[in-house]
């Protein structure tokens, strides 16, 4: 069967071809692709960063909803038609991390959409292992959230963030406001530390503090709103030498930093705070079987917002310009392409 | 009663002189100090790095051992001629560590021998809450050593170091070789990585893999020693930048990293490691009670080699020889000052 596909072609260009779809082989199922999000991910792909690891020809895509179009041999428990989210790392089964149960950080991992083939095309072919099945009355545009609301919800949870603690969210982009968003759900008082007046606007919309480092002391402000204590849970989301700094700055006594961004060059960091207030830090990467769980209950019970983070949907056609959009500084905080052509 | 005591004085210089003994106030103990080792700390305080914390007439150490001389008003479960080491933190009670617990990293914390006079001293004066009885049999040479075994005890501790894990301990002075023999004590497999042939040389004979990384490419061999898995638990005891590069290069998927050392500059640190692997840091400072209690036992069971980590004993005396010694490129490992005149 002809489908379309976009493919990443380098250089900050797609190209929307008819392809033929992948027909699934033992252990696998194709879905019906419905939407899916642009991940920050995606716009360092799109930007050239990832060139070495993605090559030319590449369909991307990862923040997916869909239904089942046709079941694999080999496949048990699921049926077509159902509807379901995909959580895109297959890993080797055979190294080390894997060895360690730690199958999401596989030292030999394929990440769906990056690695090999991804989701932003009609019809997309994954091994069974990877579905989720979605409740029902969860929309397929909010469920295209899950897997980012998954990553935010394996940061709180390395991060141990209790009720009643006080959270810094350094960075205010998607995946800043979804570790906001569920370190808010798991009773935590969350400030958000950003510089894009879009953003703040929307942290200020969806309840949080929100502070303009540019402006304002924010290491000052934590401790002056915290009798001198700091932060219990620092996520550091910027990427900058500037987030770095202020995660050590605002941080309690035995606070958890939890390192989101993905720093490409090497940062100085403040050790000496790291000793004097037994500060730990976290590295997190994508997210586990559980994570995925409890974001399709948060998701699909609403205690996500999905309608404030999703603004804007755009058809596979107009991909090209969604990622030129994305990729200045945005008003935008999550847009979705609208794979599926007819409805 | 006149006593003699060693004042740091500034710029490399000691000065001991006759002075009057404190009489234990209320909740006091004076204890007859018979042995009392340099730290690193102190060195770094004899060095003049530490003047503005320190001024130039304190009393420091508290690396000690001795026995009750006379017993304050107000304490109880203690009498004169037993024996003790001193923990020597005195915390606020009223601040947000104190509060949540953690006394031992209170935010106005008083360390006695640094902020407030130590036990370079034959007498010392300091409240009954810092003491720990010693078992019989232990001699006080040895005890003085359990204040350094008690900031292992910690460190693995807090490094959540299991049997059979591999650790690295980067860096072989006192502080690094407790933490290697705390971890083998507690089932790892241990290397160290250290550059003093003097120190390579201890670290062979106490029986762990002893690598010298002007030599060796350590966390090759890590990898290559581990089937490409790394080491779970990295000791960070160097202080430098190339100690802060092997720590991430050597360490496994989901590795603890434990900041032993004192960064007084702000190392650059590759974070994307952090991110890839999934990997911790933890800070670490000083122990709570319960590493006092540990390190107590491993000391008087003879689990820890005390007569091969106590190079060097000299007197009160010869304190300024002493520190004069170590802060070269030294071949001691820990030298021990005897404060009791007599015997």
């Amino acid at each position: 069967m002809q489908i379309a596909a976009a493919y990443y072609t380098g250089n900050k260009t797609f190209s929307v071809e008819r392809t033929s779809a992948a027909d699934p082989g033992p252990g696998e199922v194709q879905i019906d692709v419905a939407y899916c999000g642009i991940c920050g991910t995606d716009l360092h792909i799109y930007l050239g960063h990832m060139d070495a690891r993605v090559g030319d020809h590449r369909v991307i895509g990862h923040e997916m909803s869909g239904a089942i179009a046709v079941v694999g041999e080999e496949v048990s428990g699921f049926l077509p038609g159902e509807r379901v989210v995909v959580r895109p790392l297959d890993h080797c089964g055979d190294c080390p991390a894997c060895n360690r149960g730690h199958q999401h950080i596989c030292q030999n991992l394929n990440f769906l959409g990056i690695d090999t083939h991804g989701a932003f095309q009609e019809k997309w072919t994954v091994p069974a292992h990877t579905l989720h099945k979605l409740p029902d009355g969860v929309s397929l545009a909010h469920a295209a959230l899950i897997e980012p609301v998954a990553v935010a919800c394996h940061d709180v949870r390395r991060g141990r963030v209790a009720a009643g603690e006080d959270v810094l969210v350094i960075g205010g982009g998607p995946i800043g406001m979804l570790n906001a968003m569920v370190a808010k759900q798991a009773g935590a008082n969350v400030t958000v530390s950003e510089i894009n007046p879009h953003r703040l606007a929307i942290a200020q919309k969806l309840g949080f503090t929100a502070l303009n480092p540019k402006e304002t002391d924010v290491a000052q402000a934590i401790q002056a709103a915290t009798g001198n204590k700091g932060a219990d849970v620092i996520f550091e989301v910027t990427g900058t030498q500037s987030g770095v700094d202020l995660m050590t700055a605002a941080a309690a006594t035995r606070a958890r930093i939890v390192m989101v961004a993905i720093h490409a060059a090497k940062p100085q960091i403040d050790l000496f705070q790291f000793f004097w207030r037994e500060i730990e830090m976290i590295g997190v990467r994508v997210y586990e079987p559980e994570d995925y769980e409890a974001a399709i209950q948060l998701v699909a019970s609403g205690q996500i917002d999905a309608e404030t983070m999703i603004t804007n949907i755009q058809s596979l056609e107009e991909i090209g310009a969604a990622f030129a959009e994305l990729s200045g500084n945005p008003k935008a905080m999550k847009t979705l392409i609208k794979c599926k052509a007819e409805g």
